[in-house]
């Protein structure tokens, strides 16, 4: 129980794609073993820019947990929970908008680029300007204090700080504790396409759980160096997305800069390089779709798992919610 | 239970006062025979413009009850819960802030005249913008169909409406089923000082706990006639705070009607007018004060009161929330 708490989690937006895995996934199976971590099915969320598709994120929950088990999350270590099932956090949403200004949320730099992202100029939904506070509620309502977030994401992690700081200023004592963003050294996962993020919408993905023929096509259709146009050329190994992967998927260091030196040199044409990623993706993933067929197989498990996480994840956030209106002096009933 | 169900219910700011009276807790001591009526002590609405006063807003809580059950509100008829104490509540607020936009929630007419009158023009709380998404998710999880509010009001019950609309468009039948506005016919009660709405802010208000000397020198200071000076003068009735709390508390509307031709004749002075009023009012509140006083007596009824209109409410609202969540299609557990 000493542990520090780490919340992350997922919108269910779709099946989970090795971006998921560079980016968040592989760490958070070291966390399991080092923190208490919560895992956020973020259904709710991802309704703020999804109400016309409400069947794919419902659909999407299930789908991104087998990802999380296919890929070695342990739910005996990890709290695996639904949001739309925490009515805790909506409460906390709430109450934590009477701590925010509409003007604040509107100068938020995380959510202007993602209404430009999303051609929300013209007409936000009022669910997902609100969206920051519920970020501070799912925080908080778990007692969080280390979330880990691309770096795009620090500034949610500063407005949760700012309403942490004003729910405490009016309780008039340290009623929540700050929180801290952990920001992964490795960047983003390019998609294959060579575009800065990897996205199911943007069909640059690799799922998890891509067949080896998709594999073979993805890797085939990658982004390198344009200018490496005969084997004997040199290549360029920056930007090129084939080094990117190899770089956050082999195993083999050493193995990667060799081929880094020959490519720069001349010599390794993208055929040769190509096949060699396949193979080590083939291997990683592999493994993963195998298990997750497994667990396809069985549906009621999945959701007992879930059912179980969830039912734990609500006994904390309501305890949380309780102590937050207690603290502030909300009337007990 | 096939009678028609009705919200209504106070944000609890403070004791009620003659203004409520007249406004809306006469109408419910009928719609409690004949409807299914449920009233909300409505403080975390209450929180989205008294995020500094949360003592206030808590200790409010009983005393509204108290005045409720002082004038007659039965809660064997009438189901009195606590908002705060309904999470289901928060949880449709939150999804229905998907189904409208900032900018439409900011053209709301009464939103708009809200925040000219709190001076939140220079930076709206976030939670005061949203709040018709809330009154909106009370409403329906109530399952009501009739809201009784003020003129100024209707447009809130407008937004509520074009939400259910949405909703169900989504949904793709009829989830929840539109709502109408009983807007009462007398029109608000003025203030003591002629100001068009009384409340104890300005204190310009008649409490319903005001005791004998209290009413007595709000009805001394009461607005009438500033051109009637000398008693033989012709008086005017129109606007004259006397005749329109004698128009809404005297039983016996002949003798009001010679009052008023006697003071527009000339020769009835404010003072013995005024006498007439305050005996009224005295009659009126003496038992409402009495049983007041014994209610206060006994803090345990009144939480027993609470405590079980809330599981009530609870178990309703709880269940809409399912229905419409599964109407919409989100994640079953």
């Amino acid at each position: 129980m000493s542990h520090p708490i780490i919340l992350t989690g997922d919108r269910t937006t779709g099946p989970l794609h090795l971006g998921h895995y560079a980016g968040s996934l592989r760490n958070r199976l070291k966390y399991q073993d080092t923190h208490r971590q919560f895992v956020l099915l973020a259904d709710t969320q991802a309704l703020t820019d999804n109400i016309g598709s409400i069947g794919k994120v419902r659909e999407s929950v299930l789908d991104v947990v087998m990802d999380y088990l296919a890929v070695g999350i342990d739910p005996q270590k990890t709290t695996i929970c639904v949001q739309s099932h925490l009515p805790a956090l909506a409460e906390l949403s709430l109450l934590y908008l009477n701590f925010v200004s509409v003007g604040r949320l509107q100068r938020n730099p995380t959510v202007k680029e993602e209404v430009r992202a999303r051609g929300f100029e013209k007409s936000i939904p009022a669910g997902f300007l609100c969206y920051p506070a519920a970020q501070a509620a799912d925080i908080t309502a778990f007692r969080a204090t280390l979330v880990p977030v691309g770096e795009d994401q620090v500034p949610m992690i500063e407005q949760t700080n700012e309403i942490i700081r004003r729910v405490n200023s009016v309780a008039g004592h340290p009623l929540l504790e700050e929180v801290e963003a952990i920001v992964p050294k490795a960047g983003r996962l390019p998609g294959v396409d060579g575009a800065s993020k990897m996205s199911k919408s943007a069909g640059n993905a690799i799922r998890l759980s891509a067949s080896p023929a998709e594999i073979s096509a993805a890797v085939t259709a990658m982004y390198t160096d344009p200018n490496h146009l005969r084997v004997q050329d040199p290549g360029q190994v920056e930007g090129n997305v084939v080094f990117t992967y190899l770089d956050a998927f082999h195993t083999d260091a050493e193995e990667v800069e060799a081929l880094k030196a020959h490519y720069r040199r001349g010599g390794l044409g993208d055929v040769t390089l190509k096949k060699r990623l396949d193979g080590i993706l083939q291997t990683f993933l592999e493994p993963v779709r195998d298990r997750r067929s497994q667990l396809e197989q069985d549906p009621d498990y999945i959701r007992d798992i879930v059912r179980d996480g969830t039912q734990k994840a609500r006994s904390l956030t309501e305890q949380t919610r309780s102590e937050i209106y207690d603290g502030l002096g909300l009337f007990r009933l």
